[in-house]
């Protein structure tokens, strides 16, 4: 099955009571266009959604470390115990020390929680999946946000990235991101090889949020 | 009246359920002993907690970006959203860039939540007060998990905290800690002229946290 | 004497066998014009430039370690013994930690050599003062490389800088910076109260680097 | 041949006049017992040194940007024009986020210098040989400076990495380090399938830096 994850950012409208409104539409359209949503709001905002939403809810990061004197960091541990299913690690907003996401893999591992490593290009695409996470996502930083595909824009980042992950640990999945928005751009995403997409602002700051995960859904594969 | 704050870290005994059974302790001190108490969990648990006790709730970080594309990044929005009424800023297990912290408390006092700016020696509390939070905490590295109190093993780094922050900055609030378990460890804090105390391992790893309270709390002025 | 730090970043008009060339030019405007020049190359290439000028040669960054195991850490006795005079610290495109400042200022104390500490805004700038550098640099991030001399855009966060230095540690000079080219905004940035200025592009990407700074320099106080 | 690079780190032993001393040290042993020696001091040492001696000179650490407005970075260019011909990246006392790691590859790759890219497990060898460097070192983080030889304590993490780096990227040469001292700790190595080593405490901190080595080459391959 396609999947679609939702990066709520820090936007106004995927934060608090809005992330748990943004939430629920993505519930819906997970069941009513069988595709597997899921959602990724701000970690103070995972608690309410897990229990209101049966999709899976993912951090947008978390540390490598454990129990103990670690301040401010967000733990896989605490992740998994307010409901948590997954997280984002090494976003390009949120980019990790090498040694750090490693650590971070390995304590989603242990908590029982799926990972996506983002990355920026084949090279780091290649480097993320020799440390065996769930998934890798790539994304060209220069895209990000920009509203052009990299699935149109830049189709062999995500040609040579498959490629790369299928020598290096043909258990990860890639997917894409950058600039995804419609139904053509996740199906021209899923052409290439990729077993999903990761989006943002493109659905987030849509006018109407419900019609643009509606259009992007029509892009799945039948 | 005194004002305690527990940090909460990452550890075992304060992360998920065991938050909030600690945090529910910590409020009964509160009431009980009259004193202000404030636990700093993870934020995966604030909003759990906040709605589960009436005492403040703090994060323990929090980064000064605003709504927008900052994945990964944890918003004052989000935690006042979450029901936090602070977060501590640069614990030393947590440091940031001093334009960060600036933009941090700015983005708090925006959200309309308090601060606790964690510095390490003389020279950064008086750095820290002048960028205006609600409190500087004091803490020499060194002595921080190490169960020799700050009031006792250097009084000279309270005294001269709260004498530079008078004077550059009379309306902040200077707190110490590192090394604080004990009343008479409060009781030497106060003395020096601080309103309170930070303090984590002393109180969360003790075979009893509630007893381990209420012998800190016996430290308040009467 | 007016001060004028010529920060050399990683230009291509600013590296190597060119940032010698350019510390020369410096060296007669400073030797021609009575005026404190001051040049802060690569830290590859102090060494050559520091033997070869009479003007001090500061690095742009250098790290709050001493002797030890801190590898790629750049120390303020490796700068003193290539013959750097100071250093820039906290600058907008290499940021530190506030603990890591003042670790940087005190290492610099002990190496004897002097230090700049860069800043975004007022309050930030009285934070730095606290730490009791040689100079603070005021610069806002959105002036820096603009064209548009923080000295006529924003004169406020310059006269507010010098009023905060004055009241918290009064020995402290205050430079400016970012978008400072011309002589007239020279001269607008001492009749602010500054002591010198801190600039970059405006001269390191000037067709004609000496002419560049003979106007500059036409700026200086009588 | 054997690979020994030296990373002087910023021990007083291995600074400025020290670092010259030492430098010479290494030619002359590389010249006598036929091995191929590498020193990499402080970047404001580079200079000196590359004027100075035969063996290559590298940087312990090169950030991955080029020319432009860089304040305080360590550019492959400036690291080339001052004589270098390599650079350490990523050691463990200098950890880069990924996309940093391939950035300052790419950059060292264009300026023609070589890299060395350290890691600390089989997973991050993994990772960083995929970026295809000219060599990775790994290091296991708990023996560096323990005096306890990576060779003898964990050969494992040697072997493996050797094997994950020939499936890789098979032209990638892997060094180890950390507690290699000896000469039948550099032996152990060397039969575990690495090319060299990484050294720095155990060479530099000893009583006769000159002898030390010397007991170092005997343990290279006849």
């Amino acid at each position: 099955m396609t999947l679609i994850v939702l990066n709520f950012k820090t936007y106004r409208e995927s934060t608090g009571s809005e992330a748990l409104r943004l939430a629920t539409i993505c519930e819906d359209i997970s069941r009513d266009y069988s595709v597997q949503m899921v959602v990724a709001p701000q970690v103070a905002d995972i608690q309410t959604i897990s229990k209101a939403v049966k999709i899976p809810v993912y951090a947008q990061h978390v540390d490598g470390v454990g129990y103990g004197g670690f301040t401010g960091h967000v733990t896989a541990a605490s992740l998994k115990a307010a409901g948590a299913a997954g997280s984002l690690i090494n976003h390009s907003e949120r980019r990790l020390e090498l040694a750090k996401i490693d650590a971070s893999i390995t304590a989603c591992r242990q908590a029982g929680i799926k990972t996506i490593v983002c990355t920026n290009n084949v090279a780091t695409t290649s480097a993320a999946a020799s440390l065996e996470p769930d998934y890798v996502a790539v994304e060209p930083p220069e895209l990000i946000g920009s509203g052009i595909p990299v699935s149109k824009a830049d189709p062999d980042v995500v040609i040579k990235s498959v490629q790369a992950v299928k020598r290096i640990a043909p258990d990860v999945g890639v997917l894409c991101g950058a600039g995804i928005t419609h139904g053509e751009d996740l199906r021209a995403a899923l052409e290439l090889g990729s077993v999903g997409v990761l989006l943002a602002s493109g659905i987030i700051k849509a006018k109407d949020q419900r019609k643009a995960l509606e259009d992007l859904v029509t892009g799945t594969r039948k």
